[in-house]
């Protein structure tokens, strides 16, 4: 039982995580923690948070559990703050989408004061955004990333699986490093294509846009994600992300290739091989 | 009502014709052409087809509506035994995606025999295929093209469009370059690209295939589809397809040049803009 739970952003996911440590009974007091005090009011009048406020050190200064649930960058600039004012024995974790610089960061706070960080990633974003879509049911069956560095203390790996666990998801541990490799590949590599098909036929061949149909839709449905969560994922996996741009070229060319010589076996042979591969991972 | 509806092809779309034509008794006698017997006896045991048959000529004639249900160079092939055999007075139409080749070669063969022909494209595909998929409210609120050229006779567009409002679709004419170029862009073009997505990730980061995440998998979703039906549509829209790809790698470039400089409020900008037209399209 977490005596008091103080999260730090309350939309989707912060919101989701309230919500499901509300109805799981697994916070004693659940504190939320925002820039617009206005913007909390709806969480606190349903009943999900306890208290609520803008100021980060009152709003982390006694919890037991500290979650940064902001867009990347902004999890950054804050965790300074958060090591000055929580109490000792807190463990502090995050959702932030990118890992390697936050736990470069949270190593880089540990060598002037200890404290149990240990980075999350839960898979379990949406192109909606804010408290108004938050569920409590939004981790059931998700996968959550947890990225440990070798500087991590295990008891700190151990509380926040845990924590995760108790939300429903399945947790699983990569170094962060890896972990931005394989986003970059799988989300946000997809969201930037998604963002470039939507963009390439509204500026070029807006009429088109008319007749789009579910395939179209399906394909570009990220592409209506939220801006500012974005430009920073994007800016703060730009190498990782410069990566997987290269290989999905390589496979965009061979095709491309394959449909300009006309050669249908070869061309029938590779979207063969390509389905077998997306069916693998239904 | 439609004394024999003669349908070639019996598989999603085809049998979604028969079904809803059954259904919706919109057709006195229902028969099913196709290359194997066997397969067609699904149709025919569950009431749907009233007769079968792997011999065209047969299938067709004394039909007053031909349906050509198949992939588009398959169509293209078949279309001079369907002029040769079909009786006067006959109107005919077809399913496939692309139209200027099809269209092209239907006005060949009008200067031989008149023939009351329109294409259609219903925008109802799925990365499923195959008569087991069939249902008989797959056109209930989709969208059908028809594209009848300077050469098609008025009487012909009507029947058709009749044929497809008595399916519940709503039908809009284009003609049939415009309808290639368009279809490149909203259907083609993001089926290349989810195939190359997941290509990318298959052969380069295997590993990361185990995250993916819902946005993926949405992504992605039409990279299952049929890799002959594919292998046909790219093929036989090459040119507008490229066309199209060549919008898109000047829209992914754009935004991997603004990654690249770092200039977040450029790429919010640009992300904004985007989500706002992807939204216009819900």
């Amino acid at each position: 039982m977490i005596q008091r739970l103080a999260i730090v952003g309350v939309g989707l996911l912060g919101g989701s995580v309230a919500k499901a440590a509300r109805g799981g009974d697994l916070a004693h007091e659940i504190v939320g923690v925002g820039r617009d005090e206005a913007r909390l009011g709806a969480a606190l009048r349903d009943g999900t948070l306890d208290r609520v406020t803008t100021d980060l050190e009152a709003g982390v200064r006694d919890a037991d559990v500290v979650l940064l649930a902001l867009p990347v960058l902004a999890i950054e600039a804050l965790m300074p703050r958060v090591w000055r004012a929580a109490a000792d024995g807190v463990t502090v974790t995050d959702v932030g989408s990118t890992k390697a610089a936050i736990a470069r960061r949270a190593d880089e706070l540990a060598a002037g004061r200890a404290l149990a960080f240990v980075g999350s990633h839960p898979m379990a974003g949406s192109e909606q955004s804010g408290y108004g879509v938050a569920r409590a049911d939004l981790f059931q069956g998700a996968t959550v990333i947890v990225t440990p560095t070798d500087r991590t203390e295990p008891h700190a790996v151990k509380a926040v699986v845990a924590f995760w666990e108790a939300m429903g998801a399945r947790v699983s541990a990569l170094d962060p490093e890896t972990h931005d490799a394989a986003v970059a590949a799988i989300s946000h590599l997809p969201h930037l294509v998604a963002f470039a098909l939507v963009d390439g036929v509204a500026r070029f061949e807006p009429a088109a846009l008319d007749l789009a149909a579910r395939g179209f839709k399906d394909t570009t449905r990220i592409a209506a994600s939220d801006p500012d969560v974005w430009t920073e994922i994007f800016l703060a996996n730009r190498a990782p992300l410069a990566a997987s741009l290269e290989a999905f070229r390589r496979a965009l060319a061979e095709l491309e290739q394959a449909i300009a010589r006309g050669t249908a076996a070869e061309l029938r042979a590779a979207l063969a091989r390509i389905k077998a591969a997306r069916e693998a991972m239904r």
